[in-house]
């Protein structure tokens, strides 16, 4: 569970989230990287009725995560990021050069749909479509090459984007009955090398409770 | 049909685009509105097969616009139009201001899954799935709201992702059978603002011929 660096009441910044929502996460971390002190507020998303400050702060999707600053929401995770990076980083997290960072959003659109796509379609089949999940895993691998960070060197933007997935790479595992360490080897160790970092250790949950949530979730045995 | 600024084949700025491509159109508005010399490669949507620039320019999507700017590809519209306007533009067609610039990607991907969604939902139901549609429209009439432009007083960032659809206002009308005049004034007359713009007359097709298409890409009689 999320512990908020600000629990004040009064924060100038809140983050209203889900513990186990990939797309909120890169949020938390984002936030914890760049040392921006925030309220915490949990939306949980088992319960299907969203709650009065969801539907006040972001009326025309109703989802998290939301970014609310001096009482002004954001929405959208990448927004979120790009936002907290010009506001709080000196756009640092986001890489410098212009191209660079036309190809970090072209991943990270990639990441929203076509690694999120993928997930969604290989829990609803119970882990029988698992080669399209596979495909797109290794298609980030290619993107990752010999770097140690999907940004370079460093960690930043597009590593923030991608590893809250990792966090199912267990259940991926356990459900579609591959070895990443086999099929991913750098991914793998990428993550394993983000996990280092304290912002990452902080968000991430743990493996075994979010592959709980989701056999829940999708209906899994 | 376009007609590229510079038709030069050693051009250092290509865009691949097909006429009707709402999403394409945005680009070609930006190249125009910031003065970008670039060469125009059309790419027949109606043609199934993929032509080899595209596959080798955006194997993962494999879809246009692209823009190619010194042999290197940039896609999705919408990052195009950041990377143009970091490029070209001294980030004149953003917002200046990091909440305006949150909520202005906000909107454009509001316009990107909502209403191309309810666009192609209206097409695929033959028009009888007005009501999402309509509604869709009515949030943008609202974001509207007095100003001249969704961008405040100045044609920017989210009217250029925007003004394309109006190419399809009058296909709307015809096949939903209802008049745009009275369910989004603001609208349409914030459409005729942005056409008295040459890069929007440029880009935008005919709203006869956008329509004819569309009533052969949907099967509609």
């Amino acid at each position: 569970m999320e512990k908020a660096m600000d629990a004040g009441r009064q924060s100038e910044v809140t983050c209203v989230d889900f513990w186990a929502n990939e797309f909120g996460m890169r949020v938390r971390i984002a936030l914890r990287e760049l040392g921006v002190a925030f309220e915490y507020v949990e939306e949980d998303l088992r319960v299907r009725e969203r709650s009065e400050l969801v539907r006040r702060m972001n009326p025309v999707h109703r989802s998290i995560p939301i970014l609310i600053h001096h009482g002004l929401p954001v929405c959208g995770s990448v927004n979120i990021i790009e936002y907290i990076d010009e506001g709080w980083g000196e756009a640092r997290l986001l890489p410098g050069n212009p191209v660079d960072r036309a190809d970090a959003r072209f991943w990270a659109d990639f990441v929203d749909h076509k690694v999120f796509g993928a997930q969604v379609r290989f829990l609803e089949s119970k882990g029988e479509e698992k080669d399209e999940l596979v495909e797109q895993l290794k298609r980030l691998e290619e993107v990752l090459g010999d770097k140690g960070f999907f940004s370079g060197d460093d960690f930043g933007f597009l590593d923030i984007v991608t590893i809250p997935f990792s966090s199912m790479f267990h259940g991926y595992e356990q459900l579609g009955r591959f070895d990443l360490d086999v099929e991913c080897p750098k991914l793998t160790q990428w993550a394993k090398r983000c996990k280092q970092r304290e912002s990452v250790r902080a968000v991430l949950p743990d493996d075994t409770e979010m592959y709980e949530l989701h056999k829940h979730l999708y209906g899994i045995e």
